[in-house]
Order: structure tokens, then C-alpha cells, then sequence
């Protein structure tokens, strides 16, 4: 555990810009400003919580501190933020002076922290934190605001007095059971366990949305060489920056092979081009192509409309997609491309496919006719990408967190123990084990139930400064 | 010129971090932000200034705004700064809002531009404020912040106050001259303008020491193949950034070939190997070596001492280095390089030596015997540095601005124009046309007098958000 009583500091903004700041925490913090920063009336450790006042320091800059008081900011300390020009030189000269005025740099999530360990927020809510400044699209910043504000964790908390009341009643039982009588309330232990399973679950099925708000949809377009693979990309990725570079000033760090349609990440899987295997080198870059492929949650299969000479010739390219995928799990949508060149009439080929697999699975398969040159059908395209990602669809709280989703896996099983345990006449005080468990594993989410190694594990991936 | 009425946002922190800060400025603004903002209580217009509200744009973030009423605000307007997570995505959705709100996006520098015209500060000052912002050594903060904090604009209202005191006097002397009476005090018409001159004079001539500081002081290092430039400048460069990476969560936008000794910027410039030229593309090589060392204040000769056999081959390749350096301009020192390993003893080769060259001029250059692989004496190159560039020794107001520098000159010499008027006995009213061009371009400098144009050429260079 890191040394809660320091006062902390760090760097609160990133470079560049017109304005920096510079954030310290920890009670004290103001009192050791006041031998740092020279207001221009009074001292720092004198002013009132939220308030600002303008000052210097001296040789330095001209600088505005924001003053903080316990235990109303952000980490529930004494808090200031000091806000100078945006020099990294002057930055660094500020912190210098922090330092030796007896304050040390944060580690990486230290205020936030702080601020779980003060109680102001709880675990999810501190994670979601993170989430909220990584987030690029519209979907995965309202989920980690809903989090922030509480709403997961109000969830939370109905499955937590859920099984409180099991807990309850289970103990009541334990109670009686040397008299042998059956518990009078069994219905409602059953209810209650079948409630709290339920929604454990639901919770944690959500991740597979979740996850892919968060981190993107992951597509994969595959398709034989000269398909038109990185021309339909660079369409869809051009219009995607064409949009962003539509407010002047705001510059984002675009991995290359993302965009959003719609506020939802989609994130683009690089695929070799997939023909004949002839020979052994071949035939392992089908096989990457297939592992790659397999990633996706929705795969485009590019077949070029004006090579495919006859109807004959499209099916079987479709076919040969379409044994790439796993049409149970992953969402296959066909692109006739080259659409406005010929020589197949746009008819011929129907909306629909019915594709044979090897494996005697047959499936129709939606078309569409696309241009990737000249964006035809690409917005037809685009509401496709958005329906198969079933992230429009999705309401109520959806869970974005890897360890989440697993603890709340581990709840539900927990649980189910104890549902077949009543069943099968485990005694009562048996069950209660794996009921603890339960409440264990839904603890460690909102911090209720933590270890230090958790804690570590879930702030060390905060920038510092937050 | 911009419309300085409307009501103007931008963000004024860089990208990453943990918070991220848009400002907002203009009659009204606080007032529209009611609109944008829904305060934990209260409303943003009816807060008092220099305090700090919390609260949350809906939908979108919980946020800190900092409310600032007129004339007590950076523009001098009132303003706000809306302090929220620092994710680019929010960040774009409240300037959308903002704009939405009737606010409209800033000019690079547009919240400078209304300090300056609100009288917050004059031109040099506000030009101080770039510089500020992209100081990266103590050398070019200091100068900023002298002239941020107005020790420039008192140098030269000084003048200008000479120079109208100037005015006054030979208008009485206009007033007399029907008189045909010689006037009374043309000792001090003489004493006014010399000072005048000499005062513009030692300003504009600091620009050369200024500049140095402000861009760094260049360097160059030249020398044959293999005489150990490049691990030179590694071992300059190295240290420095081991300095810097000293203080951890900081990072600089270095440029490969800037570090900083002792608080001044020194800039590398590269230069090709030289060695006698064989053939014609050996010669052009040489050719631009020559160039580019002709742009150092500061010339390092390296000579490989273990291969330098005997003093006399030691002597010539001094020689050669001591070619392409104009001595009378710039400072050449002779770094006897490998000085860890032979086989000329470090005794053989004097401190000083002798060099002729081919226009027979002779020079005694001084010789430093280093070890870029080891470190031998590079800490006392570092110091040669340091006095070499002039800069430690540098005090007073120094003019770090070109536009600044030119006014200062155009100054002078329209001054001397009078002076030399007033020798020759040209009529007083024909000089006065000569007075009042020196005080127009004295004006120049703290925006006194200025064009739009000017004022536009000033602030484009600003970043955005200030």
C-alpha cells in the first residue's frame, strides 16, 4: 500500500496547450503551498475551499490555485490544483519545488485512489474513471459514465441485499434445524437465489457488448486478392476522419484501423487475401486468415461482382467465405463489390445467398452491393455494421471490465452450488460456505471485499495526475 | 480584425492527462454556460468571482468551473474554465455545446489578442506569452518572464518617454524659429538623442544573445571521419536526458539535437566529416559543411589525438578545422579527441596552439583534451560552452524577438537621421517627420501603434486556447 498520509502532486493535463496544472493533495498540501505560491492577498492555507486565487511563484510563473478543502474534493483531502503556463520547463521547475518543499510525485490512479480509500467513489465507480478519459465514442463514454455515476453499482448493491437476505434466511434455518421442521420460507430462498443468479448472469453476459463498446468492435473483411479489402477500408476509415477533422482544434490519437459509425468503435482486423491454396505457404495465410477471422464478431466477405463472371462463380466465392466463419457465433454479411462496373447485372445476384458448406451447414446469407470506390451502398453498409454489432440495441447496464464480468461469473456459480445444494438436502451450514463466496466475489467489484494486490493491479493502469 | 464581441471557447490544455480544460470568454459567457452547465447549486451567472463551482454538463461529464467576472480575468472579460475528464471525446461534445450555446471557436492566440486590446497587458508582453509557453530552458524562461512581468515595456517606455521629451524640445524650437535665435537648450536636444540611440542600439544588439537563448545557441561540431562527433554529441545529449528523466512522469518534446547545460539551449547543427577532398563530391560535401558551420557562434574541432601520430599532423588538422571558422566572429574550440587512449601523450600537445591559415592570419585556439567514450573532460567543455555562448555573463533586458529587434534598429537609425539633421542644420519642422517615424516604430513594439495586420501576424502564432 502506498503511503496514504503523503502529500502527493502530479501533473494533471497532458503537454502542450496554454494552460498546465499541477495537482497536490494530501492534508497539509495547503500549508506547504503557502511556501511555495506568493498570492497577491493572503496566503493559500487561509482561503476557502472552492475558491481561486491568483499569485506567483516567485522567479517562476504567474500562477491561479484552486483551492480544495476537505473533505469536499476530489480525493476527500486538502486539495489544490496550481494552474501555470504551459510550459513543460515551468512544469517541471514547480513540481521541483514541490518536492523539496516535502511533497512527492504520485504513482499512476494515486488521487483516485485516494478517493476510493476515502470513500468517495467505490472500486467500479474509480474504474470507470479511467474508462471515461479513454473513452473515443459516444457508446463507451456513456457506459463509463453511467458507471461513474453510480448506476452499475446500484445494481450491485440490489444483488448484494439479495443475498443478504439469503444469508438471512439461511441462517434462520440453521436455527431451527435442530428441530428438524422444514424452513417455512423456502419459496422465497429459491426466489431469491434464482433472482440473484439471474442477474449475475445477465451482468455478466453483457460483457461480450460491453467489451466491444469498449475496446471496438472487432470486424474482419475477407476476401480473395484485388477484392477491394483496403479500398473499402480506406472508405470507411476517410469518412470517419473526415468527420473528426470537422472540429477545428481538436486532434485525436487514431489507431489506424478504427472508426466509429454512429458513436459505436468498430475496429477493423487486417486479413490476408484468401484464393486456392496451390501450396504449402498458401495454405498457412488461409490458416492466419481463419485464426484472425475467428476474432471477429462481425466478418464482410468481399467477393468482386465483375470478376465473378456467372452466378455459379459468386456462390462459390460466398462458399468459400462462408467456411471461414462460425455462422452460429459470428454475424456474416456478403459485399458484392465493384457493384457499378458489370458485368453481373446488380439482379443476378439476389439479396440473399444460400451458401452449402463443407460441413453440410447451409445458411442464407444477406447481400448487399456495395462500391467501395464510389460509395455506393456504403451507408447501407454502415447501419448493417451497427445492427450486427448489437450495441444499439442494448440497454441497462452492460459490463465493459474483463475482471468484472469474471467475478460476476464466479458469483453465479457460486450461487448455482448453493441451488443445487438445497435441492440435493446439503445441510444448510454447507451452503452457507459457498454463499460467502458469492458475496466475496461481488465485493472485490466495488471494492467492498479488496486486497492490496488488487488494488495495485486496478490503479497502476491510471495516467498519472488522476 | 475579429469580431470582439462574440463569445469565444477553446480548449486550453493539451491532449492526455488526467483533466482537460475549455475556456470560454466574453460578455455573456456566463450566462450561456447556465445553459450548458447544471450546477450542484446555484447558477454559473449569479457566482461570485474567482470561485470554483462544481457540477455536470448533462449526459456527458461532471465538471469544475472556475467563474472569473470583468476586468479580473486573463482577457479582462469575464470568462470561464470549464475543468473536466480529459477525454478527447468530451472535450469535442462540450465545444459542440458550446458552440450550439452561440459560442464560437477561438483564433489561435484570440484570448491574448483581447488582453492585449482590454489594456491587460501591452504587445511585448503578450508576445511574452508564447514565449513562456515554449521555453524549454531556465536562460529562455527567465527573459520571458522579465518581459511577461513588464521589465522590457519599462525599458521602453523609457525611451519613449525620452523621445517625446525630445518632441517637446524642438517643437519650442519650432516655435522660436521665426526668431532666427539659436535655441537655448541644444545641449540637451544632443544629450536626449544619444541616449535615445544608444539605448535602442544596445537593445537591438542584444537580439543576437537573445536569440541564442531563445533558439538555442548553435553549435557545430565538425572534424574528420572517425574523429567521435557523433559519440560526442551522444555524450552531451545523453546526460542531458538523463537529467531530465530524473523527474519521472515528465516528458519533453525534445529535438534530437538540442540539450540544455546549465539552464541555455545549445542546438547542434550536423556537419559532414571533412578530409582532403579527392574528388568533386567529397568537395561539395565540404563545400556544405563549410555553410552550415558558418551558422555556429560556436565552433567545436574535433581531432582524433590517438590518430594524430605526431604534434605536427596534430598541427594540421587544427589547421584544416581552423579554415572553415571565421574567428573573428565565431568562438572555435579544439577538442583533442580519444584523449584515454595514445599515443600522443596529453603533454605533447599544448593547451593553446598555434594555428596558420591560407589567408594568412594566425590564430592561438584553445585545446581541450577530452574522451567522449569515457567522459574526460566533457564537464569542463560544458563550461567552455556556457561562456562561450556569452549568455551567463548576459544581463540586463535582452530582445529575444526578431520583429522587436528590427523596430529597435529602424528606431536607431531614424534617430540618427535627426542627429545628423540637427549637425548639418536641416529645419527643425523637417526633422520633426524623422522624430515622429522613430517614435512610431518604438511604438510598434508594445502595440502602441499597430495595424491589424500586425496584430494578426502577431497572434496567428499563438496556439489555440490562449
Amino acid at each position: 500500500m502506498l503511503h496514504a498520509d503523503d502529500i502527493i502532486f502530479a501533473p494533471a493535463t497532458g503537454n502542450g496547450g496554454a494552460i498546465s496544472i499541477v495537482r497536490i493533495s494530501g492534508a497539509g498540501c495547503l500549508e506547504l503551498l503557502d511556501g511555495v505560491v506568493e498570492l497577491r492577498r493572503g496566503i493559500v492555507s487561509e482561503a476557502p475551499g472552492f475558491s481561486l486565487r491568483y499569485g506567483s511563484v516567485p522567479g517562476l510563473d504567474e500562477v491561479l490555485v484552486s483551492i480544495f478543502r476537505a473533505p469536499h474534493s476530489y480525493t476527500g483531502e486538502d486539495m489544490a490544483e496550481i494552474s501555470c503556463h504551459a510550459s513543460q520547463y515551468i512544469v517541471t521547475e514547480l513540481m521541483g519545488k514541490l518536492s523539496a518543499a516535502g511533497a512527492r510525485l504520485a504513482e499512476p490512479g494515486e488521487f483516485t485512489q485516494r478517493a476510493f480509500l476515502k470513500g468517495k467513489m467505490d472500486l467500479a465507480q474509480a474504474e470507470a474513471v479511467a474508462d471515461l478519459i479513454s473513452s473515443t465514442s459516444s457508446a463507451q463514454h456513456r457506459v463509463a459514465l453511467n458507471q461513474l455515476k453510480g448506476g452499475y453499482s446500484a445494481e450491485l448493491q440490489q444483488i448484494r441485499a439479495e443475498l443478504l437476505e439469503l444469508t438471512a434466511l439461511m441462517e434462520l434455518e440453521l436455527d431451527f434445524s435442530e428441530e428438524d421442521v422444514e424452513f417455512a420460507d423456502r419459496g422465497r430462498l429459491s426466489a431469491l437465489l434464482n433472482s440473484a443468479i439471474a442477474r449475475c448472469t445477465a451482468l455478466s453476459d453483457s460483457f461480450r457488448v460491453g467489451n466491444a463498446i469498449r475496446n471496438g468492435v472487432p470486424v474482419a473483411i475477407i476476401g480473395a486478392p484485388n477484392s477491394g479489402k483496403s479500398t473499402l477500408l480506406n472508405a470507411l476509415l476517410n469518412d470517419d476522419r473526415a468527420i473528426v477533422s470537422d472540429i477545428p482544434g481538436t486532434t485525436r490519437d487514431t489507431v489506424e484501423e478504427t472508426c466509429v459509425i454512429d458513436g459505436i468503435l468498430f475496429r477493423f482486423i487486417d486479413t490476408a487475401g484468401i484464393r486456392n491454396a496451390t501450396d504449402e505457404i498458401e495454405r498457412l495465410g488461409i490458416e492466419r486468415t481463419h485464426r484472425k477471422a475467428a476474432e471477429a464478431e462481425v466478418v464482410l466477405g468481399l467477393i468482386d461482382l465483375s470478376a465473378a463472371g456467372s452466378e455459379e462463380q459468386f456462390q462459390e466465392a460466398a462458399g468459400n467465405i462462408a467456411e471461414m466463419v462460425d455462422l452460429e457465433r459470428q454475424k456474416l454479411l456478403i459485399l458484392a463489390n465493384k457493384a457499378d462496373l458489370g458485368p453481373c447485372n446488380k439482379n443476378v445476384i439476389d439479396s440473399n445467398i444460400f451458401v452449402s458448406r463443407a460441413d453440410n451447414k447451409h445458411n442464407t446469407i444477406e447481400i448487399l452491393h456495395i462500391s467501395a470506390k464510389t460509395g455506393l451502398g456504403l451507408e447501407e453498409l454502415r447501419s448493417h455494421l451497427v445492427s450486427a454489432s448489437g450495441i444499439a440495441s442494448a440497454n441497462g447496464t452492460l459490463v465493459t471490465n474483463a475482471r468484472h464480468a469474471e467475478a460476476l461469473r464466479a458469483t453465479a456459480s457460486a450461487l448455482a452450488a448453493v441451488r443445487s445444494g438445497l435441492a440435493s438436502g446439503t445441510p444448510t451450514d454447507l451452503l452457507a460456505e459457498d454463499l460467502r463466496s458469492a458475496l466475496g466475489h461481488l465485493g472485490t467489484i466495488t471494492g467492498q471485499i479488496t486486497t492490496n494486490e488488487v488494488l495495485g493491479e486496478i490503479f497502476s493502469t491510471f495516467c498519472i495526475g488522476k
